[in-house]
């Protein structure tokens, strides 16, 4: 047992600040057996010192401006639980990598946007960047990802990374609710901001596939690039379509490598409904990755929330406590490439397209005409009953194709006279 | 990057030995920049020096006695991968620890017996012992419990733990075929040993448990005291009456809190067909776990084969390189307490009931009155046609119950006059 303590500083008190105060309160001795020391909070700042919390803060110093504790030289840790891609989060994190203290974070925002910066701030002042947090809580993503699969080329890491898209598809297919209804009861309930843009749009998500990405791939992240198309267009007819073909509807995030390049990309797939990550539903992530020696593997657990995230902020400190932190990225950022980042447009799959054709003679023989210009192959091809001169709806499942074709396809197909509607495409995702 | 690099002794060049050289030999530079240093065999040994091996042992230095090893100035590591509980890898293990080494194996057989004592041995040596690669290669189960989970006080531990049986039993549901016909083909194809009890009576999987079990809950690993059943007694007619239910049999190790005592059991059992578990098919893993505040995670991967555990090997070889080693069950061994180990009659379950009983006016109402006099209640009740005076299967869901107020049951309900054949009682495991 080393001597002495390990001291943090925890700035912002908020759900996740307070909740992994809590956590080290109630399991001190146990995390004191296993970091091998005392871990202590030194000090805390939040915007309301008297706001009541589920914590004891009257053993710590209380700071009115967190960036006392950048240079106090009673920390040895500063966990910033603020949030915010820049200002004073970001302030936070330079001054104390700067000032030779460790600095652990659950901002993915912040990190999907400067990660690279700090992490080779970190390196240059030989302390550790700790982020298990900032990707799907309950799930050691992160540390599986560095350091248990840390001897494999990884191929790929795909993911469910945002528990609030995951329960308002799992909802809008239990109840064949359109995902307006859905969402308006979810932010009713709490489950969903009053502003969802962030997480229905898939930003939240994207930042976190950035930071998988660059940790499988030894990259360093891009955000910037991510294609990213979040649920607001999924409509209750594709997610019942989707199960009459045995597949659910999931925002997935996916980082591949293709031939020498890696594609990103965050958009609504249909995954098969009986597969692990199929049946991962509600708030439930998960995070699967392709490694060429440990094969597939898939990580569920709950994403976000108090305990999740406490779990997660206290498995970083218990590591930097025992000085076991890891760069960042796995590697050095010296190691870190630059991506050829690949073209979503190259990505091959099998897809999902969904007509409204009005439903006359010829019109599939046009579109049988249209796939076949654009070399694609047709594996399944469905539409439930007649209405003859009416719109209806026509689905096709494709063979592997390349998406610049199905795309093509789809422009091709909602130029036809007989098309009503623009064809719905969602790639499919086999696992 | 650290200028020494890890050495290390290799003992035993089976499929796994073999694959964890080559893994290391493909992935050198990218492993050292992993590890902050080089990695490198010095010495290897192995039953047949000329075998024909896909790994390049020219370049280390061959020992006719994997003894030499234990005792060797230029190896900081000693790998093992000969197997067996006792004998020399027990020899290997105990000589390598107590000369200052390092010490890395994928024997479960051996840690399950014998863990306690290596951990307590390595800790007085201030060496390392890494065992990712004995519990389900393709996962990084020990590291997630260990390190992800550290901060949690976890409730129970349940695991996919023998690709084998899983194999067997997924090839059973598919095909409709009995275990003997399956278990023959598997072995044919090599899937399954010529010897096929280690594997199909649950030994190998209650191995893993022991350890899993004692590093969730941080107590010294009992085998002796598991309780085994293989899936030899799972028939046909059970998986096909599972389906029904919409249930999925599975070879389930199970360790879990029951007030201040710990259940651990290995038995066959029904998981929900569209849970994550539930989908984990054929060759693969599966490790579920509840933290009090992680909540539920599960973790599913390739559980042997070289690959995978090749991987896990070299996930500890990396970690050990960093000088990142942690105790073997998560703290060291003074702080482990001795469970007390409850008593599997205990466990408080749904259960699945088979009976074949004559099929005449008033049976039911006698099994219906047995467990009622057991403190049963029945959830769901199925009886499939009808066959008068001749013995028909009858299948019946309880609601939770005492696994002993079942066993009771069962064992009245065979002394009926109508009960041809003894009931199948199988627990209902929930997620």
């Amino acid at each position: 047992m080393k001597s002495t303590p390990y001291r943090l500083g925890v700035a912002g008190l908020g759900t996740v600040g307070a909740g992994t105060i809590k956590l080290l309160q109630d399991q001190a001795r146990e995390i004191a057996a296993t970091a091998g020391r005392e871990i202590v909070v030194t000090a805390v700042n939040a915007r309301d010192k008297n706001k009541k919390r589920d914590c004891d803060i009257s053993v710590c110093r209380w700071e009115d401006d967190p960036r006392a504790m950048v240079t106090a030289s009673d920390i040895d840790c500063l966990v910033e639980m603020i949030g915010g891609e820049d200002g004073l989060a970001r302030e936070l994190a330079e001054g104390a990598i700067d000032s030779g203290k460790d600095f652990i974070t659950a901002n993915k925002a912040m990190l999907a946007h400067h990660g690279y910066d700090l992490a080779k701030r970190a390196e240059n002042k030989g302390v550790s960047l700790g982020y298990e947090a900032a990707v799907a809580g309950g799930i050691p993503a992160i540390k599986s990802i560095r350091e248990g699969f840390a001897a494999n080329e990884i191929s790929s890491v795909t993911g469910i990374l945002n528990g609030t898209c995951n329960y308002i598809l799992t909802d809008m297919r239990e109840t064949g609710r359109s995902f307006e209804v859905v969402l308006k009861e979810a932010q009713e309930a709490g489950y969903a901001e009053a502003d969802p843009s962030f997480d229905v749009d898939g930003i939240d998500a994207a930042h976190k596939l950035a930071l998988l990405a660059g940790l499988a791939f030894r990259v360093k992240p891009d955000f910037k690039g991510l294609d990213i198309r979040g649920i607001r267009n999924v409509s209750a007819e594709d997610i019942d379509y989707a199960k009459e073909l045995g597949y659910r509807i999931k925002l997935l995030g996916s980082a591949k490598r293709h031939d020498n390049q890696i594609i990103q990309i965050m958009e609504p797939c249909l995954v098969p409904a009986n597969s692990p990550i199929g049946a991962v539903e509600g708030v439930y992530n998960a995070v699967a990755t392709e490694g060429h020696a440990c094969g597939h593997s898939l990580l569920v657990g709950r994403g976000a929330g108090a305990g999740p995230t406490a779990s997660a902020v206290l498995s970083d400190i218990i590591d930097l406590a025992r000085g076991a932190g890891r760069p960042m990225f796995g590697v050095p950022t010296s190691q870190l490439t630059e991506a050829d980042w690949g073209n979503p447009a190259d990505f091959e799959s099998r897809f999902y397209i969904r007509l409204t054709v009005i439903d006359k003679p010829g019109v599939i023989a046009d579109v049988s005409a249209i796939l076949r210009d654009c070399e694609i192959s047709i594996e399944a091809f469905l539409q439930r009953g007649r209405d003859p001169h009416q719109p209806v709806p026509v689905v096709i499942v494709t063979h592997e194709a390349l998406r610049r074709n199905v795309r093509a396809a789809a422009t091709k197909i909602a130029a036809l006279a007989a098309s009503t509607e623009e064809p719905h495409v969602i790639r499919i995702e086999d696992f």
